[in-house]
């Protein structure tokens, strides 16, 4: 059972993976695993993953077998496990508690090589859906109370198999980065009665600059504060606090601007490693009219080094005036 | 001038380092120049770099002749600049400012393959007590409020040069990261009537299966929610919340426990890339009983993914019981 532990200073809890316990010399080893062969997401490899949460397929298909188009399976070696209670301790001054959540894997689809600008809008959209689905399920899991859905591409972002998918983990608590994001926005509004994305949004439809592609629903920029060369965020234009209210015709604009983004990070990048990570609300949470979901695209480009670490202040190369305008030409 | 930049929700700062400024493919090609040809922190180079600020070395030796033991010079592509005013200023709903402040380089030693734990013990104290005086001199310029003292080795982990050196960088405001830990601190204080770090020294000293070495004035551990393998902290064992107060004496002990430290992290894990940090208290603050300086060790052995970007919630597959015995046993 993995274990969540405390930070007795800055309270931001840490999640000690016992069970992916590796020894000194096991780091520098870890590449992707690239080939198709033996490739536990390929369709006819279903044994090699554990057995699958739910699937999207021919009608009357056995569960674990091939015929699917969408997968989601546990992770095998999770960060978090479903089974147990919290546990919550004391350790001395220290505080822990049991590593209860989950860990899933959204197979995005049966080809191996297909990235989710090659796929057919059709499968983008599914990807969509399946997130929705998945986090209305969990949901239901008094235990959890803070879902991630995010993606890692490449060894660079984390990723050890090559196959595309996406990931979510549930935790039992609301992460710090989530609680900060929630209390400054919620700041604003207090200050402001509007909401802080609302305002971002309106600030950049109007000055441009940042501006990488738009349809009906969805504004995809780079962000004034960027962390990160070519970070990019896709922000729904409606005001909405939780993802998965996403409706049918929402979630063809979220798939067709994110097709679009990710293929112009490609050409321009060159197929970079990247994390795309969805920001949202807590699961318990009502809707509140000051927080706005959003999904942020990191391209993995620089390392993070010392100075960030000790001051949490990022230095970023490429202002996003520039990333942006780039990645508009890439059109 | 680099460009201090504020993100609207979280309030966290940015450095939009213009000058760095990179266009979309140069980001791969960037690899750690290690060859001694052409070193521009070796003796006899000291043409490439910025004229120096300050340097050990021959009495009477002319500044920028080749003489020296240890040189300090600003950094040839700084984050932050030393001239100018900060000039606030809103740009529609965001804040920026210039970006003042200073970057200076550390060259440890004339020595391009002598790391740490291979110079003498001297030359070592010969480096914290430039850290201290480096800190002193720049507390006199009244813009500057915080200064982060760090390393970074190995391309991985964020160095482009390998020649040995270290780094300072001072800020004109006091970072997120450096607020976040003094209002923890603080807030124990408030609490309890100790000093937090006093009583994790306490609790390790106690259960020791965590402590990877210690002497008179020092105590090396790996922290009970390390966020990576084989994070290790050395604390000084008395009370103090400011490094560049360290006495003659203590310098000659932590000179000592780097050495070993660095050397037992060099053997255990075969010459990792790591950061260095010194967590120290910010520039204007008197001295309080609440913060107490330390250091902290970062190896570069595993990639930071979407989760920990998306929740700030750290998963180490190494916990850090397992670190201190491979580290302790490596004497």
């Amino acid at each position: 059972m993995p274990e969540l532990r405390r930070d007795p200073v800055i309270g931001r809890w840490v999640i000690i993976a016992k069970e992916r316990g590796k020894r000194p010399l096991e780091f520098e080893k870890v590449k992707e695993a690239n080939s198709v062969q033996g490739c536990p997401f390929c369709p006819g490899n279903e044994k090699f993953t554990p057995s699958e949460i739910t699937a999207y397929g021919k009608a009357g298909r056995h569960k674990d077998s091939g015929e699917w188009t969408l997968r989601v399976v546990p992770n095998k070696y999770p960060v978090l496990q479903i089974e147990g209670s919290l546990n919550r301790q004391g350790e001395g001054i220290y505080d822990k508690m049991n590593g209860v959540g989950a860990h899933e894997v959204i197979i995005e689809s049966p080809d191996h090589f297909k990235e989710i600008p090659e796929l057919t809008k059709r499968q983008v959209e599914d990807v969509i859906c399946m997130y929705k689905e998945r986090i209305i399920d969990l949901k239901k899991d008094s235990r959890l109370e803070f879902i991630l859905v995010f993606k890692n591409r490449g060894a660079q972002a984390g990723a050890t198999l090559s196959h595309p998918h996406s990931q979510l983990i549930a935790t039992p608590i609301i992460p710090k980065r989530a609680k900060e994001e929630i209390a400054g926005a919620k700041n604003h509004y207090e200050y402001k009665e509007r909401c802080v994305y609302c305002d971002i949004l309106g600030q950049e439809a109007s000055s441009l600059s940042r501006v990488v592609a738009e349809n009906e629903h969805f504004f995809a920029f780079c962000p004034f504060a960027s962390r990160f060369p070519f970070e990019t965020w896709i922000l729904p234009k409606f005001h909405s606090s939780k993802f998965e209210d996403i409706q049918k015709n929402e979630v063809g604009n979220f798939a067709g601007i994110l097709q679009a983004v990710l293929g112009r990070l490609d050409k321009v990048l060159d197929r970079p490693p990247f994390n795309f990570i969805i920001h949202n609300s807590p699961l318990k949470d009502p809707h509140v009219p000051y927080f706005h979901w959003y999904l942020e695209i990191i391209p993995k480009l620089i390392h993070v080094a010392g100075f960030e670490w000790g001051t949490g202040f990022y230095v970023n190369p490429t202002p996003p005036e520039e990333a942006a305008k780039f990645l508009r030409e890439a059109e």
